[in-house]
């Protein structure tokens, strides 16, 4: 549209010049003003709030932090503003990564580099974040134009790039290494990467960069079928990386674009978050460094983390001690202002709850408690009944069969 | 920009008439074209996506349902197509409600019905789906116009109204028995409500007209600290209703408005789902009706349930009856494409995984079974180590103290 207007402004400057007439001339700066209207009117569409200096607590509507501020009164977290002190590098902007962003983003994050080389198109509407009047352009361009329009704090820094290029890799890592969003940060120029691309080849290139750069890294992954998924948090030296425990297509060599089918594709939904919900089903496991790892800046990290074990010790006796002598300071929950308190399971009845004073003044439990209930002797008979306690005994007769 | 496009066609014409020089009519003509154009992408940007009759299986990147029709393919579904059929009705397009549209509206659900009667605020953007350019709209024109956009197959339906006034709950109960959409049903006209709402009121309302249409329903809530939730599943007379095991506070009568302090507001998060996310803990529970509910509407759902019972179990009799004939006459896995086998625990060893035929031709494990790795004995000397293996033995003994 921008092209349009600027020729149309052009067009008006010719006419302008070639007319007398006083009625058509200010027939003209009228249309000139209509045009600035519309352009302005344009542009307002894709940067509409300003910029916020200071994250501000305060509980008024035109805030856009007073619900996150507000995990710092809850005591969810020590600082929210620290956010923006975060870089925060996601590297595929598909399904996954592009909702990781903009959750990132609405939460005030200080810096994202996004990397993608991807187009968007109609096949991706069944994931959230990218509209159809996005389809032809770059995923790294349409993220970039959705996310400053949702939150213009954040720093973008988009590169639309294959990593699993020698040059792609290259800008990868001179990205990564980039401090002068932040400079206390030792090898790194970011706090964490985000994994969420599609293929092995570019989860070893992550695993490669993020190693050398023993840079802290999450690994995430959709099943063929849509309704599994996993997370993986990985650390180099203290846990294993993507190399230590290859995926059996990795350690086989087998070239994984081979493995695709002509005319099939990956079901995916919009709600995959990362477990198995059909079984409703989220295992957790740890996985160790293997001291066989094929990746060799794997073995230096692994090396680096044994050998400063004494430091960690020392760290987590020291917190361990002040943690302690704070609690022999402020006894928990002497008196606080939920009226909540511990009440050890031992010495509770139905009947105590019911009458202590746990509850505040005037509230009773209009319900006994479910081990008080009178046990219904169990019938076998079944005939017209009309009374519901009647029918509720006969089912859980029915049911004890 | 509508009325500026108006006034500047308007303007042209004017001008038109008035002049004679051919040169001049001819830029007047071209910027015609561009005024026009302008208008033809400002509106390509509200409706993109042409609407599409089937959805079709086929695997081409302008198929907007590829991805969710592999999901038959791949027996997640039996009839994905079937989801137009669908009819969902969403109570509150806050954080929980408009991500949950949304979802469904990429998924080409047939038809949503949406309520709310709030305003979009810049506070609000803390969460997915509004943008800042739709503050001041109401939640549900701003959500008709982002999910129209996205998906221009999906029937929607607006009401910008409180449920919880006498009016409002008119509305909302003729809006749900509306069978206008479908017509197989029986009493309400949706196939689901998701109750995502914000106080306990309007929660007791939707209970109130679910158990009055036998209606099943969802019921869902975040925490005021934001980082946990629930999900609750209603089917009236088999599960308890909202007013069987009522919240303290509305058991005890107390008016919740009264709870709200001045200058507070609950914290929230882009991520919350509804589990304890500091815990990664996701418990679940079955909640059977109360035979003693004050809800007179939920005491006839039981007393129907508990009659239906001899023909829910034939039912559950023919099917395990059929899927047992059905086992019989095709074997689990005698033969199947991937290569994939049970085997007994008992009989697996590591030895016997990695030189059984399980593996394909010419994939190896590269890595010994857990079982079998070598046993390290336990030294106590901690002292200068410079190979990885002596290092990890080292931080064994010293983890073992």
């Amino acid at each position: 549209m921008e092209v349009e207007l600027k020729e149309l402004l052009n067009d008006l400057q010719s006419l302008k010049k070639s007319i007398s007439d006083p009625s058509d001339l200010a027939l003209i700066d009228k249309m000139h003003l209509h045009v600035e209207n519309i352009a302005t009117l344009e542009k307002s569409g894709t940067t509409c709030r300003s910029k916020v200096k200071d994250m501000s607590a305060e509980v008024v509507d035109s805030n856009p932090y007073s619900r996150l501020m507000a995990l710092q009164r809850m005591g969810i977290v020590d600082n929210y503003e620290r956010i923006r002190e975060f870089s925060v590098a996601i590297v595929g902007i598909g399904g996954v990564g592009s909702v990781a962003a903009e959750m990132l983003t609405r939460c005030g994050i200080g810096r994202l580099l996004l990397y993608d080389y991807d187009k968007v198109e109609l096949a991706n509407m069944n994931r959230l974040f990218f509209r159809p009047e996005q389809v032809g352009m770059t995923k790294t361009d349409a993220a970039v134009q959705t996310l400053s329009e949702i939150n213009p704090d954040v720093v973008l820094e988009s590169y639309t790039l294959n990593i699993t290029t020698v040059e792609g890799f290259d800008t990868f890592m001179s990205s990564l290494t980039n401090k002068s969003f932040r400079t206390t940060k030792s090898d790194s120029g970011v706090d964490l990467v985000l994994s969420c691309v599609d293929n092995y080849e570019a989860r070893m290139v992550v695993n490669q960069a993020c190693n050398e750069l023993n840079q802290t890294w999450m690994e995430s992954g959709v099943s063929e079928d849509a309704v599994s998924g996993h997370i993986q948090l990985l650390i180099p030296g203290e846990t294993a990386c993507f190399a230590c425990v290859p995926p059996l297509v990795v350690a086989s060599g087998i070239d994984e674009r081979t493995l695709k089918r002509e005319g099939v594709c990956a079901a995916s939904l919009p709600t995959t978050m990362g477990y198995n919900a059909l079984k409703d089903y989220f295992p957790t496991m740890e996985m160790k460094p293997n001291s066989q790892c094929s990746n060799t800046a794997c073995l230096e990290r692994q090396k680096e983390y044994i050998l400063a074990k004494p430091t960690r010790d020392a760290a987590a006796k020291a917190k361990a001690d002040s943690e302690a002598l704070s609690v022999a300071e402020n006894p928990v929950h002497a008196d606080n202002e939920w009226n909540i308190s511990v009440v050890d399971d031992d010495e509770v009845d139905g009947a105590d709850v019911r009458n202590s004073g746990v509850l505040p003044e005037g509230i009773v439990h209009e319900l006994p408690v479910a081990d008080e209930y009178p046990k219904q002797p169990i019938t076998e008979a079944v005939g017209p009944a009309d009374d519901l306690e009647e029918l509720r005994r006969q089912l859980e007769a029915l049911n004890a069969d």
